[in-house]
């Protein structure tokens, strides 16, 4: 009898979810997928709400665990699984900027690229938790600018995150296509990890539309 | 000769640098106020803006190293002193849904405050981060309605981000006064840590204003 892994990942494809399908990827634990459609609205059926309330891709069961929100999953396995070398160590100079790139993916780069989207204005200076998106996407290319990664030489958690933005804001034409970013992207996409991300996702999307 | 305490918090009397003059109060490590007047505009002059180029409060610089974004702060010093008890250590089965609460803060409570603040419209469902701001609201009402705290028992880091959000969103209108946010809000309160905050924060910025 199989053994059920100690990670049950939540995953529609073609969705925000793939953070986390890349974190897997990247992370090389054995995990049980359990696929949501959205279109036939399977993440707001009481089954999944079970799991996610918000009713929100992606969530992860970590040894029956419940854990939302794709930067915290993130920083969680990271700092769960150290030996795939994703995490900086607590204790490490270089943890506090990990930790500020981690929480800067969903609270900063995210809503400035969404808001860019929708076309909401930003309305009062000072207003927003990210300010500009100016001055959003202007640290974030000053820190990839020195390459290979966010926080130099190791790729880490932080990168699937801030690169997961990256590459979503430029395919949706809300991040500009700055020489630093197409530079940074490029270096990930030869990660053999976000290939198969790719391979398995567009694979997914297409079972779920036959 | 006084030595340079390990942490030094770059901080604005009544603003959203509160949430981690709490963090410090509770964590009970000797740390540099570095005091910036927001009226005078100090945050974007070049000197703070060598600190932090977003131009935000707050800030630390940890042992030298400079940690921007409130959550990730707080994470990070939780973890850094782990005797303060605020943290939920790495292995703890309770680790990823802390830092769920951590991220949530400002990637769903927050953003979903502000836009209720400015009148933003949420648009498209599933469009923006945090869902809506209802089923925002609810999940971290369920959270603490058990209580005392998110977690339980322990008070912890993501108490200091989720209970500033909701008390500066209930300060502003934002958030609704329903019975368990306003028992939650009250349990914080009672904290020494919390009523040093407050009187301090009074107290400098009267000195601004002086």
């Amino acid at each position: 009898m199989a053994t059920e892994p100690d990670i049950v990942f939540y995953h529609a494809p073609q969705s925000r979810s793939i953070i986390v399908q890349w974190m897997l990827e990247e992370l090389g634990q054995p995990y049980r997928l359990h696929l949501l459609n959205l279109k036939k609205e399977e993440h707001k059926q009481p089954a999944y709400l079970a799991v996610n309330p918000m009713g929100k891709v992606p969530a992860i069961a970590h040894k029956g665990v419940v854990v939302t929100e794709a930067a915290a999953i993130c920083c969680h396995l990271a700092d769960a699984y150290p030996q795939a070398g994703l995490n900086i160590a607590i204790g490490d100079p270089r943890r506090g900027p990990y930790l500020k790139w981690l929480f800067f993916g969903p609270s900063c780069l995210e809503p400035a690229i969404i808001d860019r989207m929708l076309k909401r204005p930003e309305g009062v200076p000072g207003a927003l938790g990210y300010g500009t998106f100016d001055t959003t996407l202007d640290l974030v290319v000053k820190a990839i600018a020195k390459g290979p990664h966010l926080l130099g030489e190791p790729f880490t958690a932080a990168d699937v995150v801030i690169g997961s933005g990256l590459i979503w804001g430029m395919a949706v034409k809300a991040v500009p296509e700055r020489p630093e970013i197409l530079a940074y992207a490029a270096r990930l996409r030869e990660r053999p990890a976000l290939q198969r991300v790719y391979a398995k996702d567009a694979e997914l999307a297409a079972a779920q539309a036959a």
